[in-house]
């Protein structure tokens, strides 16, 4: 396909412009929408481009030139990276992953909203965050119709379409052709009181149309690029993930045998990273067959998985591949192409959904406490890591939620179980697995005295678990509520004393 | 309807006997699923005949007799109360709030396990809680072919009927006959990967059964009892209650006005309490009309609220009414038997039907910090009050989660908003509204420092409000992160101080 093919919609060949021409349209202190989720599918021109228009007038001694920037979820440095560091984000929303834009969080420089994935559509809808002013959109094509053909992701591309005033589209070139026909996108969303049921059973079910319907009229740019995806490498699997995939794997078999999950398991999503990847590789070499994904996001193992038939079909919202992965999909898309459905992230990421298809969801931790509350965004209680993303999602609704670290980080000096955490993303009453490369806690059915057992003696790192299994004798005989024992005067004094030593 | 009348199956009525009687059938060391959801439905025999059976045990000297418990929710000193007496209870779930019990699950001789009150049926049919072994479930009576008549709530019975391998019946004959036909138990549920949509997109859809199927051989006992719900009475609404009542209704007509919420609202979700009741009143009392309720419970305030037609349907798995309450339901129930359904309470309180109906959930709070943190369950981060209930179900997935508390408790020497919750139910992704009598603090589409202010200003009580501010104000200025700032060191002092000093 020839880069002028890909706007096959004459109407739309007409408002083709550069980048820098249509970063000029965009006024300061509008909400814009963009496209993008985990590194795919973003806007790869226009940012940039409006960032170095910020650059100039922030040179020039103009007043401050931002605007609120609301996503799918991270994207990448062609975006939140070069915004930020002009300083041209006033807000936001929802998850990010870029070094300067958490350090514009961290700083104060810069308002973040970190809120669960499948709601942000619903929060934009519903007015909760004012008026969408203006998207940027990254299509694959554009239809002779007009309608357009989504690249990499599909995030909230369908609610920006619809709520922005004015679109600017960037028709990237270097994205698949073949993706045309993958995605799923669902139009049948309505605002309560007038929703129905999401009639999806299996997440290879297809309720939607492959194409995002687009009015023409707010079409008042179109800018072409050639651009990859960012496409960060994964490590390979070291020692303690593969310990991790070993328990996860161990614990799936037991839950069969015991009759509590199907062989075929359920439905898994899987958080992005190098552990979740290191599980993906852990069950592909495992004797499962037919599985399916309903997930975010499809990364390495996934491909690897639905190649050798491990996985059946992958739901996601999004493609977060290393380039080897990027190869792979290129060189093999007839094969992935029937396998694989990219729904849009209120889709993909629906408690209903979750609840519905029994999702088993595995996700990251920063830090877990002794009685199963998980911190998955905030280091030492202050500073913004990325965000919740999906993981309340699927967490929340799921069959089972599994939560996964190695149980130290900076080389030994942090232990991923502390005796409280100090922010909560998971609730004690929504966290049934904690896994560390040390073991497997099950806290499902447990009262809090018992989780405290279960978790410091098979996650804890052992450098740690005596001074836990200390904290927790004292405070259950300190003489106040046994519950869920506490020093309240000590209970966040493993963090102050890192932050002061050095040394948890 | 005679007591006779009540059992109409000739097969079960040679099985009544005493509750003395029925009590010996229950064996020491098992899993024992018990009807009853906030003081309502509950077995008002067999667990006294137990406990008296217990404590002549315990007075002998013989080994410990002790079972596990499992309830639909909190039920009465009939059952919770004489049964943690005797050190009865081994383990208990899920919501509880009797003060014997709370009792000993705060001085270590209860395990209790807090779980969400949709998930409970789930952990059950999954297998995660083990066996159930016998299950003691109040009726209103026994049809000819075996089929039961629920009482005044549905709670988990359904589960725990098709759970147990044995069930003694008690047979109420103070329920009120005419709540034949009130009741929807719907036999649709299945576990993953066979669960299909749940076709309710309006809270007064019936989708089941008016009557709980029984195995007419699981049947080991029935009893026959006559004895009231505990139908504990209502403070009238204080100068408190008016004030946070009248908080949420502003609420209410600015977002009407916004078009943000339609002029019926949308389903009500009200926990069960005084303030929640002050605020139903306060509801009935404004311009309303054809308000819907999708919740877990009947009070007062919503039988007010159906007679007068600001309500036109409840749905909810049951009730809980003063006497007056009770009284009016009974003298008035034709009038109010079309306008209630009764589900099983993993229906009520369905994620997929809260998201979907876009529940507006209003419910209690212990304590919330500056950034919107909730703790609902705790005291002073270590003793267990009652439990999260169905707070979580609604919080999570409805539309609106709106949390309310007076600003201070023990005559002004607690603040309910404090510089870090010492314990988290619902996180800052899952909290939209505070009210306290002081103000209403909206927090949707803030960044935490946003919050902080919106929180301290409208919320606290003007004693606490200097101190808050300064707290965050040097949290701020720490050196520490400026996402969400904290001084670890001192988050928990307000806690310490009033535990050490008996003022924050």
């Amino acid at each position: 396909m020839s880069s002028e093919s890909r706007i096959r919609c004459a109407a739309l060949r007409d408002r083709v412009m550069s980048a820098e021409a249509a970063a000029e349209l965009i006024p300061a202190g509008i909400n814009v929408g963009m496209s993008g989720f985990t590194g795919a599918g973003y806007p790869k021109a226009v940012p940039g481009a409006l960032a170095e228009r910020i650059r100039k007038l922030n040179a020039a001694g103009e007043p401050p030139f931002r605007i609120s920037v609301w996503t799918g979820a991270s994207t990448a440095p062609e975006l939140d990276g070069v915004l930020a560091e002009v300083d041209g984000i006033e807000m936001r929303l929802p998850f990010q992953s870029d070094p300067i834009c958490r350090d514009r969080i961290n700083t104060g420089k810069m308002d973040y909203v970190d809120i669960h994935l499948s709601e942000v559509s619903q929060y934009a809808w519903s007015g909760f965050l004012g008026k969408m002013d203006l998207a940027v959109i990254e299509v694959a094509g554009i239809r002779e119709d007009g309608s357009l053909i989504p690249s990499s992701s599909v995030g909230n591309n369908k609610t920006w379409i619809e709520q922005a005033d004015k679109i600017i589209l960037e028709v990237n070139s270097k994205q698949n052709a073949k993706l045309e026909g993958m995605h799923d996108v669902y139009y049948g969303t309505a605002l309560p009181p007038n929703r129905k049921p999401i009639m999806i059973t299996d997440p290879a079910d297809r309720i939607g149309e492959p194409y995002l319907a687009c009015p023409m009229d707010k079409v008042i740019a179109v800018v072409e690029t050639s651009a990859p995806d960012r496409n960060t490498p994964f490590k390979a699997p070291d020692e303690t993930s593969r310990k991790i995939a070993e328990h996860i794997l161990n614990f799936f078999h037991r839950e069969i045998e015991l009759g509590r999950l199907p062989k075929e398991l359920l439905p898994i999503q899987s958080g992005v990273g190098n552990i979740p990847n290191a599980v993906l590789e852990g069950l592909d070499a495992g004797p499962f067959k037919n599985l399916t994904a309903f997930t975010e996001v499809i990364q390495d193992g996934m491909l690897k998985m639905l190649k050798s038939g491990t996985l059946a079909t992958a739901s996601a919202t999004a493609f977060s591949l290393s380039p080897e992965g990027i190869a792979e999909f290129d060189n093999n898309i007839d094969l992935y192409r029937d396998k694989i459905i990219l729904r849009q992230q209120d889709i993909s990421n629906h408690p209903e959904l979750a609840r519905r298809l029994g999702v088993i969801a595995m996700n990251g931790l920063i830090e877990a406490d002794i009685y199963g509350n998980i911190n998955s965004t905030h280091v030492m209680g202050t500073r913004m890591m990325n965000g919740i993303g999906g993981s309340g999602d699927f967490a929340r609704n799921g069959y089972l939620s599994i939560f996964v670290s190695p149980s130290t980080a900076k080389d030994g000096a942090i232990s991923a179980i502390v005796p409280m955490v100090s922010h909560v993303d998971h609730t004690e009453h929504d966290v049934k697995i904690v896994v560390t490369e040390q073991g497997l806690a099950d806290l499902r059915g447990l009262s809090p005295r018992q989780r405290a057992h279960e978790i410091i003696n098979n996650c804890a790192h052992p450098d740690f678990r005596p001074a836990l299994m200390d904290y927790y004798e004292r405070a259950l005989h300190s003489g106040r509520g046994m519950h869920t024992p506490h020093l309240l005067e000590e209970a966040l004094s493993w963090h102050v004393r890192y932050e002061t030593q050095g040394q948890m």
